[in-house]
């Protein structure tokens, strides 16, 4: 038997259950392309940008997950575009031919045509972006400290975020929770509970994709954390002093950005028909239109089946597309058909600060501590095959019986901090 | 009685243990400035570099260490000049009064005037400089994974630590032992195993300052994991190809700083007798020649009476200073004199790799594994006081059972990495 190409590109949820699925079967030969040597554990990256967790806690080298696989190899690269008629990928460094190529590069940030904002107002995709988010948060309460003037002192002890979705709401109560909590006592000239938190979001309410009796109940739990919620506010303009909903103006030093995704470039590159997010519409096999040979899953893919609206972007759907996509390209070559992917939900939960939480299964719903218990227990199953879960789940019980943080820590480009002096 | 007003300066172990001998004392106000919000441990940065450690386990909030303290506010600012005549000292963003000042800043990596060999080779001082040589070291043998070209392969699979101190043979020692054991499984084109690593020194033997034979013992420990030392060999250029040593050059594209140290630039800015280095002299106890109410300790200090040799810049060294300093000036203030400061050696050790060190205490001389065992129980014992110290003993027993490196993960400006391609 020939031996079959399969070139996975992006090594998040989707492409690495694909590659485990793939992995020692006879007949295929697997090249893993990631611009990062990192797979990022991305459902607690606000834990590290809110200080709770160290980066290595929730980061794993692709390399090192499959050491001991025959049949795969994992390139550090980066694809810029597809050649479909020579069925290579095109990367920096070289050209990559395949057989099945395999596409599961995730999205990132959308600031709806004002990308100009994104230097006051930063995403959280990255390790970098929430070492970033830590630094200015952290920084923003040593500036205050220092700080004579009121009423800037105010405006540093004001956070805005933007965009009210599980990610906007953890960051919020984390904030919340930190200024509260955490540095409650740490300091001399700032009280640091009197910190403004804002949460504005565009839509009527906070959490579309909950039961609205959920989404009050965090809204309520956020204000027990000094978060106030804005609904149906469109923010109009960010600068370095602060936001612009409307007519309204808001000074503050911080802004954090959790609203709206958009495609990444190589969907450019590629002539396919695409939704308005730039996502790649696929068919129910998760290939695209018009070529079998290619698939798009995870977030990047705009599935809509049996469904009314696209599966969303959460790591469960990323995971159960690429095993199936891993089983349908093991079955083409013995012969069988594929199988149309189905998403099987098995709920969605959001926390809020520590020890708050919301669950949602089907009509089953819930929220409070021991949602809260629900979700770290699921977060912690789902850390299997982590080699750090263990220093997680110690991280986490510390932090949670101290209300510490144990990453404290304002890294990077500390001169640009400086660079903000008056 | 009135309150004395103590300015400190700088967070490292000596202004720690400074300002720890000071707290809640009466008739005594401390503020304690840092540029950076936490204290470094030091000793275990190569760790960090070496990806066996994540940043926060070598590192805590300078705040958090004086949450309860009375009389200390912690502020983060940077110190520009020292005022003597109003007795003030004046930072980036405001002036601040003192009756004693204690300068504890450090040293900095000195190039010996060649200050554009920084980019090609950085040092290890600060938890920025542990992340990008985590990334330089990482990439490289990622770079060497994609590399065709044979010559170029063996460039990226060079190492060279230029200096021959104990931070420079463990930098070299974890180089090789990663290569050895950590990636060994892990590539497919290429050999990790045959990775180059060359630690070069200047001087006639590396680690002058421990005993011949210790030293010796060394190199072969060092050499048992493939790295090869170079005596009496002086460094004449850097480049981003490789290094130059007299007439010899080495293709490389990973070259690590670990000679020489220089003072910072407030020391310049202090009109105050400096050694070569640029370090401090001062009295027995510690004061400024001519100034009994600024004194100077740890790294940034020469210290010479009793010695032949101006006391080492060492951990130990900055502790005993700062406590002495803080029973001295609590002494003065109950109309007690100063007592002169001396240093009670408890000895040094060095780490090669995982699993060897070399102890010397006085005539008391060993290495090997039980010499690492010492090493580890007693940096383990300096960590108290750590809040952090649990997880460490946790992540080394279980890096050492696994050859594992936790924080294997190249972050910080990965399209600089990029910018490397061919």
């Amino acid at each position: 038997m020939e031996t079959k190409k399969v070139v996975i590109v992006g090594g998040g949820f989707a492409g690495l259950n694909c590659a485990k699925g793939l992995l020692n079967h006879p007949g295929i030969e697997i090249t893993l392309i990631d611009k990062r040597n990192y797979h990022l554990f991305q459902p607690l990256l606000y834990q590290v940008a809110m200080a709770s967790l160290g980066s290595a806690e929730i980061a794993q080298p692709i390399r090192a997950l499959f050491g001991g696989g025959k049949n795969i190899r994992v390139l550090n690269d980066e694809v810029v575009a597809v050649d479909r008629e020579k069925r290579e990928v095109v990367t920096l460094y070289s050209r990559y031919g395949y057989d099945f190529l395999v596409l599961a590069c995730g999205v990132q940030h959308s600031y709806f045509g004002h990308e100009e904002w994104e230097e006051f107002a930063p995403g959280l995709k990255t390790l970098e972006q929430a070492t970033e988010i830590r630094r200015r948060v952290l920084s923003a309460f040593e500036m205050a400290e220092r700080e004579t003037d009121k009423q800037k002192q105010k405006q540093f002890l004001t956070f805005v975020v933007v965009g009210g979705g599980p990610t906007g709401v953890e960051l919020a109560g984390a904030i919340g929770e930190m200024s509260r909590f955490t540095l409650a006592n740490d300091f001399w000239h700032i009280d640091p509970s009197l910190a403004r938190v804002i949460l504005i979001e565009a839509g009527a309410r906070i959490l579309p994709s909950f039961h609205p009796k959920l989404a009050q109940q965090v809204a309520r739990d956020l204000e027990g954390l000094g978060v106030q919620t804005w609904t149906s506010s469109t923010v109009t303009h960010i600068d370095k002093d602060g936001v612009t909903v409307g007519e309204e103006r808001i000074l503050c030093s911080t802004v954090l950005w959790a609203a709206g995704v958009q495609a990444t470039r190589l969907n450019q590159a590629l002539e396919v028909e695409r939704d308005r997010l730039g996502r790649i519409l696929v068919e129910e096999d998760m290939s695209l239109k018009g070529d079998k040979n290619i698939f798009v899953i995870g977030d990047q893919a705009h599935f809509q089946h049996h469904t009314a609206t696209p599966l969303p972007g959460l790591a469960p759907v990323a995971t159960q597309m690429g095993r199936k996509l891993a089983k349908n390209i093991k079955a083409e070559l013995s012969g069988k058909p594929r199988e149309p992917f189905s998403y099987v939900d098995k709920g969605q939960m959001a926390t809020i600060g520590r020890s708050k939480a919301i669950v949602e299964i089907g009509s089953i719903r819930f929220g409070g501590f021991w949602a809260w218990v629900t979700w770290l227990l699921i977060h912690i199953y789902y850390l299997l095959g982590f080699k750090n879960r263990f220093f997680v789940i110690i991280q986490w019980a510390w932090a949670y019986l101290s209300k510490g943080r144990p990453s404290r820590l304002i890294t990077g480009a500390y001169w640009r901090f400086y660079g903000q002096k008056k």
